[in-house]
C-alpha cells in the first residue's frame, strides 16, 4: 500500500515524527478499516463507551518503534496548562450538588442553565482546580445518550487548558488525534475549546480550552 | 415499615440532616431492597458502568424535602482538600504515555510496579494535579474487569484529599454512603485511603485520601 520510504513509517502508529503527508494517508486508512462510529456521533456516546478501538492499540508489538520522543521544536509553540475541570454527567442535578455540599463539605455553585450547550451545570469547587456537573437540558442535549448508557452517571470528560488553542488542534490533528469539529467553537466558559476523539485519546473524552 | 417519627425522616433519603440510627435503618433498607451486586464486587466494575441506581433516585419528588443543607457543626472536624489525581485505566501503558508526552507535551513519570495494587502506573503531572494512568499487573488486578468491558480504556476514579480520613470516612458512612472496605488502608502513594460506592456517589468512584 505505501511507495519506497513508507516503511518507515509504518513502523509505528504511535511515533508522532512522522511527516504529515504519510501519517495523514496512514490515519485516513485507520479511519476507514477500523472506526465504525461517524465523529459526528461521537459527543453523546464516547467515554467508557466508545466502540471504536484506540489508535494505540492498531499496531502489534513487533511494530513498535524506539525512536526517542518528538522535540517539541517540531511543532506550533503552545504549552499545556492546568486541569480546568473534570465533568460528570448525573441524572439528579440538586442530589449530586448535595452530595458535594452537604457530605463532602464542597463550595457548590448554583445551577446555570446553558440551553446553547444544551446543559445545565452545577460547579464544585476544589482548592485546586473543579467539578462540573452537567445535567441534560433541553432535547437534544450532548450528554442525554451517555446517561441512556450510564443511569446513575458518570466522569464524562477531563478539560485541559492550552496556552494557544489554534496551535495546539494543529498539533493534535498532525498526531493524527481527530477533533469532534471542524474548528474550535466558544465553550460553556466563554473561551475557544476543542473536543478530541476518545478513541485516539485512550478511551478519554478531552476538552482542550484556551486557557 | 418505621414506627412513630420515622415519617420525618422517610420524606427525603437525601436530607443528611437525620438521625444516624434511623438513617442507617433506611439506608440497609435501601441496600438490600435495591443493590444486588455485593460490595465488594464494586471496585472491578464501578464507574459508568454500575449497574445499581443511585442512591438519589431513591426518592420520587414527592418525597423530595427542602431541609437546610446539614450544619458541618454537626460532623467530626475535617476538611476536603484538593483534587489529588484523576485515575485512567488504559489497555497500553506505553502508547498512553506517550500520547500525554509527545502529543500534548506533558512530563510523565517513568511506570512504576505496584504489585501490592495489581496495577503499573504512570504519572502525568499537569501544573494543578496529576493524571495516573493505571494498566493491570498480575491476574487479580482491580482494574482487569474494567478493561474487560472499556477495551479503550477510560476514566476511572478520582481522588480527593481530606484533612482527617477517619473523620471524613464516619460522615460519609453517617450520610448513607457505603465505603468499599471496612477501614482504611494504604494507599498507592502511601497515605490511607477510602473508595466510596459509586452508586452513592453519583456513578462516580470517588477515593478520599489523607492529606
Amino acid at each position: 500500500m505505501f511507495s519506497a520510504g513508507a516503511d518507515v513509517f509504518i513502523r509505528c502508529l504511535k511515533c508522532v515524527s512522522v511527516s504529515k503527508q504519510i501519517r495523514s494517508l496512514m490515519q485516513w486508512s485507520f479511519q476507514a478499516s477500523v472506526h465504525k462510529q461517524p465523529v459526528s456521533d461521537i459527543f453523546s456516546t464516547y467515554g467508557s463507551h466508545a466502540t471504536g478501538r484506540a489508535a494505540s492499540s492498531l499496531c502489534p508489538p513487533s511494530m513498535l518503534c524506539h525512536q526517542p520522543a518528538r522535540s517539541l521544536s517540531d511543532s506550533p509553540v503552545w504549552k499545556l496548562g492546568r486541569l480546568n475541570h473534570i465533568a460528570i454527567a448525573v441524572p439528579d442535578l440538586q442530589a449530586a450538588a448535595s452530595f458535594y455540599q452537604d457530605v463532602l463539605g464542597a463550595r457548590v455553585s448554583d445551577p446555570q442553565a446553558l440551553p446553547e450547550h444544551g446543559v445545565t451545570t452545577v460547579f464544585v469547587e476544589l482548592s485546586n482546580t473543579k467539578l462540573e456537573l452537567l445535567h441534560p437540558l433541553g432535547d437534544a442535549s450532548p450528554i442525554a445518550k451517555f446517561l441512556q448508557r450510564n443511569a446513575a452517571g458518570g466522569l464524562h470528560h477531563v478539560c485541559l487548558e492550552v496556552s494557544d488553542i489554534e496551535a495546539a488542534v494543529e498539533t493534535v490533528r498532525a498526531s493524527g488525534v481527530r477533533c469532534l469539529a471542524k474548528t474550535t467553537s466558544i465553550g460553556a466558559h466563554g473561551k475557544p475549546v476543542m473536543f478530541l476523539h476518545p478513541a485516539d485519546c485512550h478511551g478519554v473524552l478531552v476538552e482542550l480550552e484556551q486557557e
